[in-house]
Parts: structure tokens; C-alpha cells; sequence
């Protein structure tokens, strides 16, 4: 809509104050009549002329309307489905077992974790100590990690009866081993090469140990014993080789090894509750809303999404974007804020920068660099400036990463189900349109509409996801003629 | 929750400078290390004591998970009834007539308006010129009045198969006409006061016009001759008694009369298009919520309401709430921004004063007082303060615009139902402790807990008096052995 290029008022006398006079005198003789007049020329408020633009109630508004709507979806389900919840099935299902199988397979596989740990740590301290020449070394943890990284493929797809939910949660884990040990190899490499070189030089010169530093540290000659002394507080290079040092980094909410930590110096104990709290309610609420919401709505997305039938599909599709994306808000804040909040505080760990304002995001990229900082961090620093260090050019080392996350990605997904579909690497894949769309939309429209684009490709590309894994999940395992019989509750 | 009492930071040293000083000395150190530490202690964003408070992202956020809801229930009531909208049926509907019976008992109703119309304008011309004595003037007046408010009363209960819609056009149309009528005899006789009283005393002294004026206007007395012309351009008293006036102040939009409207120099017909397709396609739109979303929820309602099954008539109650709510936004602005103003802009009316900002009001008050300025006006100009003025108390004043205003909109609901229960009266009633609550609650938790209170008793309040409405209409008229079979779609 263009401005009207008039508002509704007295056409302008040629100056200023002569037009208020006049209009001083207008209102003078009409506020002397004996009818008590009312009117006088306005605009509506919501023309363009009346330059109105308080409408914050209507931001009041649409949240009300927001809590309104999930109140009545909330009793239409339960009158429908009644309550579908069952906290102990969680339990159960924890476990890894499913109903055909025996033992609890995923407990056995996170314990046996600690054998590839051991290797790794045994390898660093021989090439410490130089009894294990450097290439065996570099082989001996290669071969270490692509067997930490195959183990749960192998097993989940061998063993019979491994449930879903006890499979994600060992390929999750193993996932998180595998890059804080890529880490910890990486880290204890770097610190290697500067202790040779420090030692070859000693033994050359007899120069004190200060005339090693940088020169710029020399500047300040007042604060040259501080920091000598600080840098003595510090544990130095071969000391970190032992096993607490290693399982505190293991345990620690971050996937980037160093050698000194910062940390806190004491346990909030009021902080700590608080995120006990939240952890085990949030759990159990996003469990709840996958058993009351989730399921039911994926059951019965099978039979019109197989059909291709459009409007259904798509109805089906809403119906389960926002059960789900709901689920997955608060999984985020219960995983990045409350988990890694509460482990950071009872590990006095100091570095609580988990996630940046990732809601805020203008952009898909911004998205991707916010929502999950250890897993970014460690990108950057092991593997994107590895490379670009090594002389090759940034595009390269940004494909890396995106291929590495997108490997992952589909590891998680499709090892649980054993349907190995590539949907969570295209859903990956898809990132790069979506990217330059949201990026035309921010330039064109404002960057309010490409807040709009990353909010819309989260709430809607996951269920999505969801629906055809599910798909090819019941098609594979069950095949095509229970499609029938399976897709109704 | 409290805010932590210290958040994630080193102690702080006696001196700020000191402490700096410390924190550079061992970031410096901390930098020279082989192992490139990567963390620093700091808070995670949704801790208290990060004072992060950026979350502009969730507005975007709220309103994209309202518009995705929205075009699922869309979807869904697509495919669960089909296409149900019929334009015919409104125009139909709109001449007045029931299946059942036979002419435009509607259309004829609004055509004898004019009957009243003449006898008020012949009445006040007599008065006028003294023809009629003024206690015989106000009587007949009087007397016209409640025959004007009587008759479509009686009418639409005596005559057979006058359909819904119909009578609330016919009730609506001749409350604005009591409204307006009341104005212009009110306004006609404050002129006649004023007008007797300057000719008694120009018939007492032979003084000049310009001394009856009020002494405060003779200050200025370089303006004194434009005060003088500008009053003669004016309409004087018993000039404006003529049918051209009172027709224009019955179309115009505005429920006061006055002599001299503001007028506005031209037409604008940009402005004009839009409006006339605004009201077009609204009113459209609104027929299409009805009867696609709100009917099929109100029928469905009948036996849950009836049999008070709590948990189904909540769920009903939202379910009827979100459509109703939109029919009515929708509504209100074709009503007092589009057709008010189309109108206004057709008659040159300047004063477009039609609603203030309502959407905004932190509590009951201030939305009753700006969502219907026309009435809101009307009630202070022509009820509160004659009745202050006549010397009674305020309180009174207050009582008896609360009280006309329930009188109307119980008269504007259950004429046309015919189901004479007191549910919109009781509605008006329930505003006073809703008003109480909304200034309880905006005092203990700020404005915009009031605004939220508003916005709730607009969206629930509506769907609730419906619902009871049309519950009682269809024991009424069809007993209650119908319900049952009445009851399904």
C-alpha cells in the first residue's frame, strides 16, 4: 500500500502561523455555538496518514493466542487418545534392549568405551617418553579411532533386538568420544612439537629459560617474574599425560582438550539444584510429548505420506511440526543449558559459553555457527585451521567440516534405525540453498524475514525428516504389505 | 528465580586496576601456551548473571508457530467438511426471510424508518417556531422514540419465518437511528435554549450583536471582525432544520449531531477504492469463518454444553474462540476502519475519530472507552454529563450509561434470537469484577499481564456467551428431545 498523499486536514495556509491563527480562530467560534461541537478533522489510526504505530498489544496478542491454541490441541488430544505416557517404558527402553532381545547391550557398549580410552592414553605416553616411534603412533590412534567409530555400526546392525532409543544414545556417545579423543591426539601433538623444540634449543644454548619466550613478552620487564611465575602455576607439557587429567577432559562439557582448564572456585550449590531439577522434568516432559503427540501423529502420517496424497500429508506434516519442534526446544535447553551447565558445575569447569542467540539468527550460517557451540568450536579449531594452516585454500576447509557434520549427522540417524537412507545428509545438503535464500529474503525484506526463514526451516524441515525415515523404516523392516494394516492407531 | 549471587568469574582483586593487570598477565600466559586454550570462564546466555537479554527472535518465532497452526486447522477443516462456504445464502439471508416464510420483512422494516424520521424533523420545526409549546414537543418526541425501539421488537416476534441475520441487521439499524435521533433532538434543544434566550434580551436592550458574545471572545479586538465572519459562514440555528441536513447527519458516521460537521475539500478516490474492496473482500471473509469454522464448532458444542461434560466443552470453547476471535478482529475493521470511513470520505466527513488504540489498553476500562468511539462519544455528550449537569453525582451518570449500554446490547441479541435470557446483559455485568481483576493484576505484575487480561475476556468472553446463546435459542425453539438428533453433524 503507497502513503496517501493527503491526510484529512485544512489545506495550509501559506505560513505557518498565520494558518494557526486562523485555526485558533475556527476553533474559538466554534466552541462559542450553543451546539457543544465535538468533531474536528482526523484521521483513523490505522491509515497511513495518522503515522500511528504503537501496535505492541498485538505482540500480547499473539502469544495469548499461542497458549490459547496449544491448550485446546492439548485437550483434544487427551480426549482422543487419552494418556499414552508411560515414564517406565523410558527406563526400559534406556537400556538399548527391545522386547525380542536379551541383556542391555547399550550399557555394555558404553562401558566397553573405556578400552579405546586406554589405547589412546598408553600412546600418547609412549610417544611422551619417545619409546613409540611418531608414525606408529599417528597409525596406532588412526586405527584406534576408525574401529571407536565402526564398533556401534557393527554391533547395533548385528545384535538382534537393539531398540532405537538405547542405539541413539551409544552412537551419540561414541560420536562425542570420538572427537574430544581426535581432540586430546591433536592438542598433546601440538604440545609435543613445541617440547622437542624447546629441548633441542636448550641443549644447543645454555640460554636461561625466560630468553625462550616471544620477544614481545620481554616489553614489560616489571611483569616479567609474574609471569613467569604464573606460567609455573600451569601444568606443562608431559605432566598431563595421566588418566585423571584425561577421563576430567572426557567428562568436561566441551569437545576442545587443553591442558589448563579454566575453573571456578567453588560448587553453587542453590545453581546446581536448579539444574538437577530441570533436567529430570524436562526429560520427562519431552518424553511426554513424544509418547502423547509425536507418535500417534507419525503413525498416522504413514498411509497418506505413502499415497502421496498432498493435502493430508501436508496436514499431517503441520500436525507433527509443532508437537515436535516444541520437543527439540526443549531438548536444547535442557542438553545445552541444564546438562552441560550442571556437569560445568560440578567439574568447576569455568567455560559455560555452550550456545550464542541462535533465535536471533538473520541467517542459516549464523544458525549453524550458534545453536551448538562445543561442536562448532572444535570444528574451527581441529579441523578447519588444521587445514588452512597445511596450506590449503578456506573453501576446502569449509567443505571439510561440512562434510565431517553432515557424516555425523546421518550416524546418528541412520545406524539407530538401520535404514541407511541418506535424508539427514540431504537435509544437510539442503542448508546450502536454504542459505542463499535466506540471505536474497534478509537483503530484500529485512533481516526480520530472514529471522523468519531459519525459524521456518527448523520448525518445518525436521518433521519432515522424521516422516521419511519413518516411511523407509516401516518399508524396510516390515515391508510394503503391513503398510496397511501398520498405518492405523 | 533469584538471580545467583556471583556468577562464573575469577574473584575480583582489592583494586579494579590490580585485577586487570592480574587478568592480562595471565591471558598473556595463558596465549604463550603450546596447547592454544581456547576457553574462557563465562556465563552461559539464559543464566542471570550472563544479563543477556536479547530474544527479539521469539516475537518472530511466536507469530511463524501461529501462522503454521493456523493453516493446519485450515487444512483439517478442509478436509473434515469439505468447502461449505455459500455466497448466495448470505444474500438470501441478509433480505431477512426463513426458509419458511414469504417477502423482505427486513428490507420493509428499514424502508419505515423514515415515518419516525419525518415526525422527528416536523416536531422540531414546529418547536421551532413556537407552533407546538415545548412540554408537547418533548412528549411526542418521547413517544416516537419508544415506538422507534418497540417496533421491530414486536415485529420480528409476531411475524413468522424472519430469519436470523435479518433481524440483527434490522435491531442494529434502529439502535444507531434511536442513538442519532436522541443527539439530534438534544442538540436542537440546547440551540433553542441559547436562540430564545438572545432574542428575549435583544428584545429587552437595542444593544449591538457583537456585545452578546462572552466577554472573554472581546479580548482579542483585532480579531474581533473574523471572529464575526467566521461565525456568519456558520449554519445558525433554526437554518439547519431542513430533510438535506438531517439525512446527512443520519448517513454520516458519527452518532452526535452538530450544525457545522468538519468537512474535508475533496474526495479521495485511491482512499475510496481501497475501502470499498476492504469491505467487499472482509465481509466475504467473515462469512466464510462463519460458516466454515464457527457453525460446524457451535452445533458440535450443543451436547457436551448441555451435558456439561467439562473437559469436551473446554475443548469446544477453544475450538470456537480462535474463529470467532478472527471473525470479530476482521469485523472491527471493516466495520470501524473500512465502511466507517468509506463512508466519511463519500460525505466529506472530516472527523475519521471512528476508534483509539484498544489493541494497547492495560485494563477493562480503557478498552471499553476506545474500542467503539462513536458510542463511547455519544454516551458522554448525551447521557453522563446532561445527568452531571442536571446535578446529580457522577456515580449515577456512570450507573446509567452502564446500564443503557447492557440495555442495547441485550436488545441487539435477543430480539433477533427471540430467546429473551439475560447471557449479553450478564456479559456487560461481568466487566465490573473483570475490570477489578485486570487492575489488580496490572498493578501487581505490570501493564502488560492487564493487556493480557483484556485480550483474554475478548477472545473466551465472546465463544462462551455464543455458545449459551445458541444452547438455550435451540431448547427453546426445538425442545429438548431435539437435542440429541440436532446435535451431530
Amino acid at each position: 500500500m503507497t502513503k496517501e498523499q493527503d491526510g484529512i486536514r485544512y489545506r495550509r495556509a501559506q505560513s505557518v502561523t498565520r494558518a494557526e491563527e486562523i485555526q485558533a480562530v475556527e476553533k474559538k467560534v466554534r466552541d462559542s455555538q450553543p451546539d457543544k461541537p465535538c468533531h474536528k478533522p482526523r484521521d483513523s489510526l490505522f491509515s497511513w496518514t495518522s503515522e500511528f504505530n504503537n501496535f505492541t498489544g498485538f505482540v500480547n496478542w499473539a502469544f495469548l493466542l499461542l497458549s490459547i491454541g496449544s491448550l485446546r490441541l492439548l485437550l483434544e488430544n487427551f480426549i482422543k487418545y487419552g494418556i499414552r505416557v508411560d515414564p517406565l517404558q523410558w527406563i526400559y527402553v534406556l537400556t538399548g534392549l527391545n522386547e525380542g532381545g536379551s541383556g542391555h547391550p547399550a550399557v555394555i557398549l558404553i562401558i566397553y568405551s573405556l578400552i579405546p580410552i586406554t589405547t589412546c592414553l598408553l600412546v600418547e605416553k609412549g610417544l611422551a617418553v619417545e619409546i613409540i616411534p611418531n608414525t606408529v603412533g599417528l597409525v596406532t590412534h588412526i586405527v584406534n579411532l576408525i574401529v571407536l567409530i565402526l564398533l556401534p555400526m557393527i554391533v547395533i546392525h548385528v545384535k538382534e533386538g537393539f531398540n532405537l532409543v538405547g542405539a541413539s544414545v551409544v552412537t551419540s556417545f561414541y560420536t562425542v568420544l570420538f572427537l574430544k579423543m581426535w581432540s586430546y591426539i591433536q592438542v598433546n601433538q601440538w604440545c609435543r612439537t613445541t617440547h622437542q623444540k624447546r629441548r633441542s634449543s636448550m641443549r644447543r644454548s645454555s640460554a636461561s629459560y625466560s630468553s625462550l619466550r616471544k620477544p614481545s613478552e620481554n616489553n614489560v620487564d616489571s611483569s616479567s617474574e609474574q609471569l613467569e611465575s604464573k606460567e609455573k602455576e600451569l601444568v606443562q607439557y608431559p605432566d598431563n599425560l595421566n588418566l585423571r587429567d584425561m577421563l576430567y577432559f572426557l567428562c568436561a562439557p566441551t569437545l576442545c582438550y587443553e591442558l589448563n582448564f579454566p575453573r571456578t572456585d567453588r560448587i553453587r550449590k542453590r545453581f546446581l539444584i536448579k539444574r538437577i531439577f530441570e533436567v529430570i522434568a524436562g526429560t520427562q516432559i519431552v518424553f511426554c510429548v513424544i509418547q502423547q503427540y509425536m507418535i500417534p501423529s507419525i503413525i498416522n502420517s504413514l498411509i497418506p505420506f505413502s499415497n502421496m496424497d498432498i493435502a493430508e500429508t501436508t496436514e499431517r506434516l503441520l500436525k507433527l511440526a509443532i508437537p515436535n519442534h516444541l520437543a527439540w526446544l526443549i531438548f536444547f535447553y535442557i542438553t545445552f543449558h541444564s546438562y552441560l551447565n550442571l556437569i560445568g558445575e560440578l567439574l568447576q569447569f569455568a567455560d559455560r559459553n555452550f550456545y550464542a542467540d541462535w533465535w536471533n539468527a538473520k541467517d542459516v550460517d549464523t544458525f549453524w555457527r550458534s545453536w551448538n557451540l562445543p561442536v562448532h568450536r572444535w570444528a574451527v579449531r581441529h579441523l578447519y585451521l588444521p587445514i588452512v594452516e597445511m596450506g590449503f585454500n578456506k573453501f576446502l576447509a569449509g567443505v571439510s567440516v561440512f562434510f565431517l557434520s553432515a557424516f555425523f549427522h546421518e550416524y546418528m540417524v541412520s545406524v539407530p534405525l538401520k535404514t541407511y537412507k541418506i535424508w539427514a545428509f540431504t537435509g544437510m545438503m539442503s542448508q546450502i540453498p536454504l542459505s542463499s535464500l535466506a540471505n536474497y529474503v534478509q537483503k530484500r525484506f529485512g533481516s526480520r524475514w530472514g529471522n523468519m526463514i531459519v525459524w521456518s526451516s527448523l520448525i518445518l524441515g525436521q518433521p519432515l525428516c522424521i516422516m521419511m525415515y519413518y516411511h523407509d523404516y516401516v518399508i524396510t523392516h516390515y515391508g510394503e504389505s503391513l503398510l496397511e494394516e501398520y498405518g492405523h492407531i
